[in-house]
């Protein structure tokens, strides 16, 4: 059966809020690009940065290995907190991505999560 | 390649609950469509406003300039509080539509995304 | 242009908790479908209801007239609080479908939002 | 009228946080996949985990009787709390496949919900 996926996968919102009081690592303000490479073999990806007033950043590679998932944190790309972005997810394989934002701005954390944007 | 998205967008939830407190711009309620325009061409975007009793508004024209994101608040294109709406986006380009609400009624804030509804 | 949308929608996630205290009708726990036609013709709708453990229930009718949205609550149409349920939204027009939960179980309110699942 | 749905879907995303104090089932900390089956025979599910340092478990076999819902938590599969997991849903019938988690770290709720990602 061919893998589950696409090739190509965009996530338009991006928003990192800055965190008024350190956190732990689970709980400080993240986004997150959750991948899953249902494959047999590695996939081997590229995430682009865009910015509402700069020119595009990247492309920042990873790999995924076969038959995992990895669950990126953009704050370890560098996306600086309190700014817009959007990030453009390119594969060499079909792959799955979800996008997740843990928020803690606030004494209490709210979440967000949706299936992204694929296309072929 | 091609660029990644699709002309037409629309967005079925639409809601902004009016704040009892007044609050910084980052934190006060609000409702986003994020706009990621990854190709090397300004898109031109219309973004039409439907309610549940009376006749459409606008549209709001807007650009996204090339290898650019746009988060858009409903809030400015004159959206008023408490009020149900929807709201389509047309444009010239492909671009990909994600929409968020940060809602802030309470004295802690809840939010809400998704990938917008997409169509050729 | 032709009208925005599809004509066959799931939501498969259904669940609206019991208040334990009395709230306004804009914060009590709720689930909603927003449905919107952007067409200049109403639009018919048919709701079915889907249960772990009973028949389906409906289907439920509603208009969503010409150039509108209509945000329909789920509690409205005698869904049973703390129950697992599922819908299936049919129309004679193409339409756009988002779901949404508010859930005030807690002091504080927590909410959920995405487009639902279309087919042609 | 054919079932609605498709018979392969992925959740790219999945995280179940470890509650500090017990909790009432209705409030721990959970994840779920949410699968409607709108067809007149039952349709026989397979759930494969995938892990990011690990092969993949399974498949858990389920079944999703005919016209019927089934809210499958996650923590039921044996999924271990503060893992990072995607997951993979193959059916013999098409369903539609809803993503949920309650998180209950904090004091206060948060929730997530998104339609999976799906695939003929």
């Amino acid at each position: 059966m061919k893998p589950i996926g696409k090739r190509r996968w965009a996530i338009a919102e991006g928003y990192i809020p800055r965190d008024a009081r350190p956190k732990t690592r689970a709980l400080a303000s993240h986004e997150t690009a959750c991948l899953l490479n249902a494959a047999d073999e590695d996939a081997h990806v590229e995430i682009t940065l865009y910015f509402s007033d700069r020119e595009p950043v990247g492309p920042h590679r990873v790999t995924v290995p076969a038959r995992r998932t990895l669950h990126l944190r953009f704050n370890d790309l560098g996306v600086p907190p309190d700014t817009d972005y959007s990030s453009l997810i390119e594969s060499d394989l079909p792959i799955v991505v979800q996008h997740t934002r843990l928020d803690s701005r606030d004494t209490q954390l709210a979440l967000v999560s949706t299936t992204a944007y694929s296309s072929d």
